[in-house]
C-alpha cells in the first residue's frame, strides 16, 4: 500500500492527478464493491496467484457474483473453500470449475507447477482427520506446492509414523492434523527440523470439546517448532505453509 | 462392611449383643471420632498396610492428634502427604518419622519388602514434573511396590523415551506424569501393554491453565490403556497402581 | 518393538538381511497400509486377542476394508465399537458377525472363555447410563472376562447399592458409570478394595454440561482408588479393566 | 413495603401528610444513608432479629460506622461476617462484641433462645470444610436455631455418615458442606426427608477449580431435595435454613 | 432406614428372623428390581404421597413397566416428568392418567387437597419461561400445595412485579424462574421474607450460554434468601418448595 | 413512575381517588395483562415511538394477541424482532404489517422521518454479518434515525475500511458488527471520535465459540470509546444508538 | 486522518512539500516516538481535552517520560489511570499534579467547567464497588461533565434505589456498577430512559469468578438500553458516557 | 535419527559393532543423562547452533549442572530462557555468560552474524508487551537473525503502525505481540505478505483472562497468514521465525 501512496503522490506532483483524483484513487483503487462484498483485486497484478473465496455462509448467488467479478477483473485462478456439494451444484460459472469433494473446495483455473523451496508434508493422526487434511492438500497444491500425504499415523502406534521418517525429515514445512489429544504435533515437532503448522480437528467426543482439547494441547507443545491455527482450519495451515515454502522468493523481490 | 453386619447380627441371635448394643456397634465400630476428624480404624486389622493422612489444610496439632490416635489403635505404618517442611518440623510424634522432602511426604514405620506382581514404572515428561513423581514414588514404595523411575523423557525427544523401552515393556503398571500438552501418556500407552495411570501436572504456563490442558489431553488419549487422576495427584496414581500391582492377591482372599 | 529391533539387528549381523532390507523391515513390518488406514497387525501373533475398530466417523466401505484386511492377516476376533445399526446393515463381511444393539458394537468371532483373575463389576447410577454400560460389558466379555452388571444403583437411594454389597466387595475391578453429579464412583470407591474405573456419562441436562460435571466430580473423588476415562467411554473403561483383570499374566510372561 | 405505601397514602388522605411529605417519606423512610452505605433499618421493628454486615472488603472505619448507625437506630443484635481477626481488633464498638475465630464472625448482642420448628443439622465431608461450617453454625445459632454438627463424614467412608443417621433423619433442614466432588449432598439428600441446602467449598486442588466442581455436582444432584448456594457461602445456607426452620411462623402472621 | 435396621434386629433377637433372613431383608426390602430400574417402594407406606418417574431418556416400554410395578405395589399417585407427548401417547397404563401438555408431565391419581403451611408463589421473568413454570406448578399442586402464578414480571418493567406485591409478601416460599440475566431472583429476594428457590432457564441467546449466565447470577444473588437448582429444573424447585411448605409436619412426626 | 406516584398522591389529597383506588391504580396502571404477557402501555402516551415485541420463542397466537392489545391501546408503531418467515405468515394483524426478511423483523406503522442529532453508521467485518446488521438497520430507521451502511470492511483488508473514512469520521454513533476475532470495533474505535457500539456475531467456526471470542475481544478493546452488547444483538445496538442519537432531546424535556 | 492526507496532498500539489517530504509527514506527524511509547499528539489541537495515560504496568520512569513529552508538546490536561500510590510518589513531574487516592488516578491541569448536555449518574450496587465508581467519577469530571453519585443501591433493597428515582429519571447517561449478579444494570435500565453503561466489577467470591458472572449477566440484560464495558473498567465507562453527554457537539462541528 | 539407525546398522554389518553394542548405542547415543535431566547432545554436531534451557522451575544447581554438561560435550552457544535475576546471580558457570534483563534470558557464547533470508520484524501493541518482545528479540538474534523492533503500535492508533509500513512490507516473517483484544495480528496480517507468528500476551485485566482472549482472537484471525503460539511465548515465536528465515538452507542440505 505504501508503494501506492508514493505512486499516487508522484502523480499529484507531476500533475497527472488532481488532489481530488488522488484522494479518490486512494479510496477506490484496490477493490470492487458489489454491495454484499468488497472484492480484493490487488492480487490480480501478480499472474498465477489464486484468489480465495470463503464459501461457508454465502449463497450460491453471492458466490456466483464474486466469481464473476473476479473473472471480469482478470483473475484466472480462484479457490472456493468450505463449499457444500449442494451449493456447488447451484453455481453457474462461465469458466472451468472443478469440485474436490472430500476437501469441499471448488477450483477455477489450472493447478500451477510447484515452485516452492521443497515439499509440504501433511500428516493426520487418524482416518477421521482426512477431510481437514484434504482441504489443506488441495489448497497447498493449488498455491503451487509439492504435497506429500501421510495419513493415520497417530501416536498410539508410533511405528506407523516412524515408517515415514524419511518424509518427515526431508520436509520444508509440515502440517500436523489431529483431534482428540493432539499429540501428533509434538511428536512430529520433536522429530523434524522444520516449522510445524498444527491443525487441531473437531474429531473426538466427550472431553475433546469439539477440538478445544487438541487446540490447547498443540498450543502447549513442548516442541518449539510448532505454531497453531484454528480448529479444522486446513486452508489456513496450507496458506501459511505455502508462504513458508516460498519465503525465499522474497529475497529475489528485495534485491 | 457386610461382614460386620453379619457378625453383629449373629451376636444378636446368640445373645452376645442386645439389640441396642448392636445398633450402637453398627454405628461406632469402624472409626475413632476425635472431633475434627473421624479416623478409619478398619484397616489396622490387616497388618502392614499403611494408613494415609492428607496433610494439606491441616494444622500440626490436628496431624499430631490423628497420628496419635492411629498409633494408639495399633496402626504401625502411616503416610502423611502434602506436608510442608514447616508443618513437619512442628510435629511431635512419639515414633520414628521420616520426611521425604521432594515428595512432601512424612512416613512412620518401615518401608515394606515389595510383594507386588511386578514393577511400577514412573515416567515424567520433564524435570519440573519430578515433585509429583516423587510423591508417587514414595507412596508406591511405602505400600510395598518395586518402583522404577524414568524422568525427563518428554515426547519432543522421543529417543530419550526409546532408550528406556525395556523398562516400559516389562512394567506391570506405568504412571505417566506430564504437564503442558500431556502427550507422554498417549505415547507410552501406545508402546506398552499394561495399564497406564496418567497424572496431569500444573507444569506449564499460559494456555496450560494450571494443568487443565494436560488433563483434557490425557482424557482424550488415543491409547485405550490410559485412565486419569486429578492434576498433580501423584499419591492417587500410586494408590491405584499399588492396587493393580496387588490385584492377584484378591484371588487368594477369595479362595 | 524392542524385540523386533533386536531380531532385525541379529539378522543383519548374520547376513540374513542387508542393511537396506533391515531399514525397510523396521518401517514396514507391523502394519498393513490400506491408504485410508494403517492397520496394526502386531497382535495377530497372540491368538484369541480381539482387535478393535473404532466405528464412529468411518463409512461402511472403510469398515469393510479394515475387517477384510484383518481377516486376511489371520485375525479371528474383531470388535467394532460405536457402530450405528444403519452402518452395520451395510457391512458385507465374509465371516460370522453379530450386532449388540444397545452396546452399538459388532463382533466377529467367538466370545472367549473368561480367564481373568476375578470378576469385573459394571455399575450404573441410572437407567439412562445403560447404553454406556453395555458398551463396557460387551467389550469386557469379548476380551475374556466374567462380567457382573449392577444397574440403576445411584446414590440417592443408597439401599439399592447396599443390596449388592457382596458383588461390590468381591470384584477384581469395578467400572462405575454415572452422569449428573457422578457421585457413584466415590461411594463405590469408599466401599470396595479394588481399583475403580469411573466413566462419566453425558446423561443429565442444564449444568451437567454433557458429562463435564460428572467428569470433574470423578476426577476429584475423595476415594483414592478411582481413576477416570473420557465421557461415555465404556469401551476404554472395559479395556483398562481387562488389563487389570489379566495383570498377573505378566508375571508368567516375565518368568 | 406495600404496607408502608398504604400507611403513607392514608396519612395523605387524612391530612397528616402533605403530598410533598409523602413523596419524601416514601423515599427516606427505610434506611439510613451514611454516604458509603445505605443501612436497612426496616428490621429493627421486629425485636430480636439480627442485622447482618458483610465484612469482606470493608475497612474497620466503615464497619465501625455501620455498627454505630445500627446501634443508634435501636438494633441490638448484629452479625459481622467474613471479618478477619486483624480488622476485628481494629473495631471500636461501644457494645459487647464477641469474635468467633474459626467462623470469622463477630456478634453484638445475645444469642437468642432457639425457637424454630426443629433442628438444623450441619454436615461436612472433611476437616477442611469446617471453616465454612462454623460460619453456618454461628449464623444459624445467632438467628435462633438449635444446631447439630456432624463433621468429617465424607462419602468415601459411608459408615461415618451412617453412624449419625438418627440426626440426619430427625433434622428439619440439613446444610451439607463439601468440596472436591461434593457427593455428600446427594447421599444425604437420599437419606433424609427434609430440604438440603448444599454448600460447595473451595477445598480441593487441581480440577476442583476452587469449588466449581463441587458446585456443579451439587446442582446436578440426583436427590430432588437439594438446592444450592454459592461456593463457601456458609452464611447464606444458614440464612435460608433459618427461614425454613421458622417457616410456620408465617402462618401465625397471616392469621 | 435406621428404623428398619432396628425392626429387623429385634426380629432376629425374638427369633422371628434367622440371621440369613435378616441379611436378605436388609438387602431386598425397600425396592422392586425390574432389571432396567430399581423402584423405590419405600414411600407407598405413607398414603397420598406421589411417586415420581423422570421420563426423559426412557422408552414408553420402560415407563409402562415402572408404572405397572408401582401400581402393583399399591402406589396410587404417580408423576411422570419430562414426558414428550409422543411417548405419552404410546403409554398403556391401566389407570386414569392425565397429560399436562405445557408442563410435559403426566399424572396418575387425584390431585390432593392442599395441606401446606401456606402458598407457593411461582414467578417468571418472561413468557418463554412459562414451560418451566408449569412443570413446577403441576408438580407443586400434585404434591399438595396451593399455587399462585405470576408470569412475565421481569425486572426491566418493575411495576409489573410491584403490582403483585401482595402475593409476594404473603408467600410461604417463592419459586423465581428466569433466563437471560436472572435478576428476578435477587429482586424478589429483596422484597419478600420467605425462602426463594431460583430456577435459571435456558431462555436467551448468545452469552446466555443456555442458562449458565442466569445460573451463575442466581448463585451470586445479593439476597441471602435465595438458593438455586439446576437449569430448567422446575420439578426440583417444586419438590424443595413442597418440603418447605410442609416442614412443620415434621414437628408432629417427632412429638 | 415517580411522576405517576406524585399524580396519584395528589389525586388522593384532592379526593379524586380513595386510598383503595390509589393502591389499585399504582398496581394496574402501566400495563395490560393478557395472561401470558404483561404489555407495557406506558409509551403509547408519547406518539410516534415504536413499541417492541421480541418474537423468538413466542407462538403466532401470542404475537397476534400482543399486537392486538397494543393496537387497542392506541399504539401505532410496532416492531417485532427475531420473527421467522413462517411465524410471520401465520400472523393475522388488522393493520398494515411489513416483513423485512434479512432483518427478520416485522413492522406495523410508518417509518418516521429521521430526527436524530446525526447519522448512525452500521459497519460489518464480513458478508456473513449482514443479517445482524440488517436487524440493527431496520430497527434504527424505524426508531427515527438516518442510517449509513458499510458492509464487508473487515480489518484484513484495511483499505476497504479506509475508503469509507468520511462516513466513519462524520457519524454520531457507530455500530461495529463482527464475528471471528472482532477486531473491527477496535480499529473503528481508533479512527472515529464518537461512541462505538460493538456487536459480536456468531460468525466463525472452531475457537470462535459461537461469538464468544469476538465478544471477549470487543470487551478488551484498546479503544476507550467501545461498549458492547450481546452476541448477534443487532436490535439492542440500534436501540442504544438511537438513544444516543436522540440524547439532546433530553435537554428540551428538562427545561 | 483523512483531513491530514488531503492537507499533505495539497502541499505536494502546491510545491510546498516534495513527495519524499510528504511520505515522511504522513508517517511522522501524529505522534512522538519516545522508544518505549508512541505518544498521540493529535488531540493537543483541541484545547481543554485531557490526554490519558494507562498507568498499570508502567514504571515511574516511563510515566515521567510520557508526561514530559506531553507537556513539551503543549498538552495541558493529563489523566493517569490505574496508578498506585507508590508509583505516584516516585513521579517527578514539572507541573501541578493531584492524586485521587480511591480512584487511583493522578491529574495534571485544571478540571474543566462541565459543558455536557446533562448529568452523568454513577450508581453502585454495594460499598465495595466504590473504587471503580470513583475511577469513573474522577474521569468524567475531568473530561467536563457534571457527575451525580448514587452508591450502595443494590437490588436486594429496592427502596434505596427508588429513593433516588429523581436522579435516575433526569440523567443523560447512567453508569451502573455492580459485582456479584450484576442485576443493578437491568433494574436501572428498566427505570430510566437514557443509555446505561454497565460496568461489572470483580466484587464477589466463589462463582462470581472475579466479575465474569456480573459481566455475563449485564450482557444478557433484558433492558435494551444497556451496553457493557470490561470488568472494573470505570475509566472506559466514563469515557463513553462523556462522548454521549457531548454528542450534540458533533452537530455544531458538522454545520 | 534415521541417519543414526542406518549408521549403526552399517556398523553391525561391517562387524564394527556387535548386536549388543548396537542396541546399547541406539539407546544411549543422543543424550547425556544427569539424573534430573536428559540433555540432548544431538545438535552439537552442527557448530554454531545454540542449545536452549528452559529456566523456569529449575534451581540454580540444576541449571549449573545442565550448562556444565553442555560445555563438556562441546556446545558453545547456550540460551537460558525464563531466568530470574536472582537465579542468574546464583549461577557459577565457567564461561562468559551475559544476562539480558528485560528478556529474562542468559546467553553463553557469541551472538552469530545474521545469515537468514531476510529480516524478522517484532511488533507489539503496547508498552507492557515489551518483556515478551525482548524474549523474542534476544532469541532471534542469538539464533542468527537480523531483528527489527516496532513497539507500541496497537490498532487503536493505526497511524503509528502505518508509519512503519516499509518495515512491515519488507519483512521475511513478522512476530505480532499483543494482549487485550489481540487485533494487531489481524491488521498486520492484512498488510504484509509474509507469515505472521502471533503471540498473545497476558497483558490486560478483567475479561482478558490472562491472555486467553488475545489467544482466541488470534486463532480466529481473518488474515490467513497468521499462526499462533502460547500466551507470552516470545521464545517459541522467535524459534519458529528463525526456522522460516532459514528455510531455504534446507534446499542446500538436500541437494
Amino acid at each position: 500500500m505504501n508503494e501506492n501512496i508514493r505512486t499516487i503522490l508522484e502523480g499529484v506532483r507531476e500533475g497527472t492527478y488532481s488532489v481530488e483524483e488522488a484522494v479518490l484513487k486512494l479510496k477506490e483503487a484496490p477493490f470492487a464493491d458489489i454491495d454484499y462484498a468488497k472484492i480484493d483485486l490487488h492480487r490480480k497484478l501478480r499472474q498465477g496467484v489464486a484468489e480465495v473465496i470463503y464459501g461457508a455462509g454465502k449463497t450460491s448467488e453471492q458466490i456466483n457474483g464474486i466469481i464473476s467479478a473476479m473473472l471480469r477483473s482478470g483473475q484466472e485462478n480462484i479457490l472456493v473453500t468450505r463449499l457444500s456439494k449442494e451449493t456447488f451444484n447451484e453455481l453457474k460459472v462461465k469458466a472451468d470449475i472443478v469440485y474436490h469433494e472430500e476437501a469441499m473446495i471448488a477450483t477455477v483455473g489450472k493447478e500451477p507447477v510447484p515452485d516452492g523451496i521443497g515439499k509440504i508434508v501433511i500428516a493426520t493422526a487418524g482416518t477421521s482427520d482426512i477431510r481437514v487434511a484434504e482441504e489443506a492438500a488441495v489448497t497447498a497444491a493449488f498455491l503451487g506446492n509439492e504435497v506429500v500425504k501421510i495419513y493415520d499415523v497417530g501416536v498410539a502406534g508410533l511405528h506407523r509414523l516412524m515408517a515415514r521418517l524419511d518424509d518427515i525429515m526431508s520436509a520444508t514445512v509440515i502440517i500436523a492434523i489431529a483431534g482428540m489429544e493432539g499429540a501428533l504435533a509434538s511428536v512430529i515437532g520433536g522429530l523434524c527440523e522444520c516449522p510445524v503448522i498444527a491443525v487441531p480437528t473437531s474429531v473426538g467426543y466427550g472431553a475433546s470439546f469439539e477440538g478445544m482439547t487438541a487446540l490447547l494441547a498443540m498450543l502447549n507443545s513442548c516442541a518449539s517448532s510448532v505454531s497453531v491455527v484454528n480448529i479444522d482450519n486446513g486452508f489456513g495451515a496450507a496458506y501459511v505453509a505455502n508462504m513458508i515454502n516460498h519465503v525465499s522468493d522474497k529475497r529475489k523481490d528485495i534485491h
